[in-house]
């Protein structure tokens, strides 16, 4: 019989949040929910804590969090701000934070969690895409274990159970292709945020989905893949599988390939995130090869999809890149959702604000926190140019 | 730096024992060949010995031995017959015994091997699918442990590594469907040996590849499954795949699937067993999935290949059944080869030898040994009537 172990959940009422929830749900006694955050959405999160009952919740907008205050009827404590969101990260009860925040946002608090040594379920990839250089020696330092929620790093992290390190020779990262996969170029400039929100595999929140159609979303996991796995960009390939049903896959140095498949759901890397190294029974339909007929696979199209190829140049660069990337993609990917650029726009975007930001080389944490806001502020001056 | 093994080779000039002497060449120093055994091809093996210059060799046959004995040159220990092979197999200087002879003769040598406590390499399934019950528990009680090197077998082994036995839901072996995967029922009967002898994927020996053309292989595979593995018949399921990529394939519990994956070569199992479990550098040309194009999937068509479900038939009698099965399919499948009998035939021998020979429960390793003579006869009475 397993202990009952504590878990917090950094946005509880987004995508990742709820299915976490969900999760939990199974788990039945294993666990005990500490704390919830969230950032606006209150409402959900009222109905969260009638289900679980935790120990407390921290909303960051304070406007929502006294709209909680005063009609959830929620008896635990609340907190507020970013602060109230770290309180929670860092609390000494947690024994599993699920960083499911979206975006930058999840940096600070993500960092908290890691300094209090914590085992994180990683769910926020630009936590490691802005700060990785900072994340993965604090978590060394802390002690904390970074466990990837993603379908990707956890394919990936299943196949290394057991292995070497040095036994790796590459790690291949599937992208399905998104909405746009054979969408001729001269097409991409019309593409509009509600076909780009059409992802054919997976059911995500907005933001990542959209990142899935420029392919930055693979991009930031190739980023993500080099801090979780310390491994070099030219040893991490993209392949462009458009059935999702491999998640990913390890090439060893004996030419030996594991791949870690199933059908698409968040549901069994973010269990495995919350039982490992175990793995426990979970009630969702089987992946059927026979069903399913064929697996194929072409190389990702980085002329359509320049994001991709920003990625890896940011990589190779360094320093502020990766955070500077993830700014004016954030800054981008709100301005087509909103139908104020063009999807073709947002890799332009990107590129300016590279251009015109001074690179720094080995950027501290308030640092990374600093460049995010001055990019943020140089990316939306450039949207009126693309 | 690695110490330096000793191995022996059981059947070092056949397909998978030439191969591990090329594993072997590229491993260096790490090993040191203890002896080299064959049956009959003693030229073959006077070539090996002046590259190799193991400590002995062992002859099946005692004509092609004292063949060797005059020609060779050969100045280290020279021993013949079974005896020969088993004191070969249990020298307590092995470290590592490859166990890759063809058919029912691998059985003794490598109980031989077994009782000794070696590590065994075991590329011999008919081993386990005529003495299973015996082997296995024989491993347990003098602490052998059992590698595979079947490629399915190996790829099942590289997937569970890390992995608990408990936390398995299947096993998915997958079959190339042979060279009669898409030959009409009416046309099989017609199929000549050299017809059969033409494997998409694999060059292999003779035997294992007609094995293969009439899915006898795969039913063999589902049995060794379950004693390597120690999992029901139930848990234990065949998926054709033409391209031989994904090697075989386990889902856990929770929905997740590993499959290990390459080019198909047994030169990747075959290093895996000796360096187990390390990996080690092996230079040969990598998968390309893109260049694949695509993988498919279908059910195996148990009316056209009706072996396959007389494996998973005598897996559920068990006892004897196992032996009779091996004993019957070998007779059947050289009689094919000298075209003797036709291809469809090879079932029907089968069958007619399991129904004619009665049934013992759990027969001991000589009791099997007399069962697999009887069955032998019984099955060459056979060959005239079908």
């Amino acid at each position: 019989m397993t202990s009952t172990r504590t878990i917090t959940i950094l946005g509880s009422t987004g995508s990742i949040g709820t299915q976490t929830l969900q999760v939990l749900a199974g788990l039945g006694e294993q666990f005990r929910v500490r704390w919830l955050t969230c950032n606006t959405r209150w409402e959900d999160l009222a109905q969260q804590v009638q289900d679980v009952q935790p120990f407390g919740v921290a909303i960051r907008d304070e406007v929502a969090c006294a709209a909680f205050r005063e009609h959830s009827g929620f008896t635990g404590v609340i907190l507020s701000g970013e602060e109230g969101l770290c309180t929670a990260a860092a609390d000494p009860e947690n024994d599993v934070v699920m960083s499911a925040m979206v975006g930058f946002s999840g940096v600070v608090p993500t960092m908290a969690a890691i300094r209090a040594g914590h085992i994180i379920g990683l769910a926020n990839k630009e936590t490691l895409v802005s700060a990785g250089h900072v994340m993965v020696p604090a978590a060394r330092a802390s002690g904390a274990t970074l466990l990837a929620v993603d379908s990707e790093h956890s394919a990936i992290a299943q196949c290394l159970v057991g292995e070497q390190v040095s036994s790796i020779s590459r790690l291949v990262i599937t992208a399905s292709g998104g909405p746009f996969r054979a969408t001729p170029a001269d097409e991409l400039v019309h593409m509009t945020a509600a076909q780009a929100l059409r992802h054919p595999n997976w059911t995500m929140g907005a933001k990542i989905t959209i990142d899935s159609a420029t392919l930055m979303n693979k991009g930031f996991e190739v980023m993500e893949a080099r801090w979780l796995f310390d491994l070099p960009a030219s040893k991490i390939d993209v392949v462009v599988h458009p059935q999702s049903i491999i998640h990913s896959m390890v090439e060893f140095v004996d030419g030996s390939v594991k791949a870690q498949m199933g059908i698409p759901t968040m549901l069994v890397p973010i269990q495995y995130a919350l039982t490992y190294p175990e793995r426990q029974p979970l009630d969702q339909p089987r992946m059927d090869l026979v069903a399913l007929g064929s697996l194929t696979f072409e190389h990702p199209d980085r002329e359509r999809f320049p994001c991709l190829q920003l990625a890896y140049d940011a990589l190779e660069a360094g320093g502020s890149a990766g955070c500077v990337l993830n700014a004016a993609n954030e800054v981008a990917v709100y301005a087509f959702l909103e139908g104020r650029i063009r999807f073709t726009a947002i890799p332009e975007v990107i590129q300016r604000t590279l251009h015109k930001m001074e690179h720094v080389t080995d950027p501290s944490l308030s640092v990374i926190v600093d460049i995010d806001q001055e990019a943020r502020i140089v990316a939306t001056e450039h949207l009126s140019h693309v």
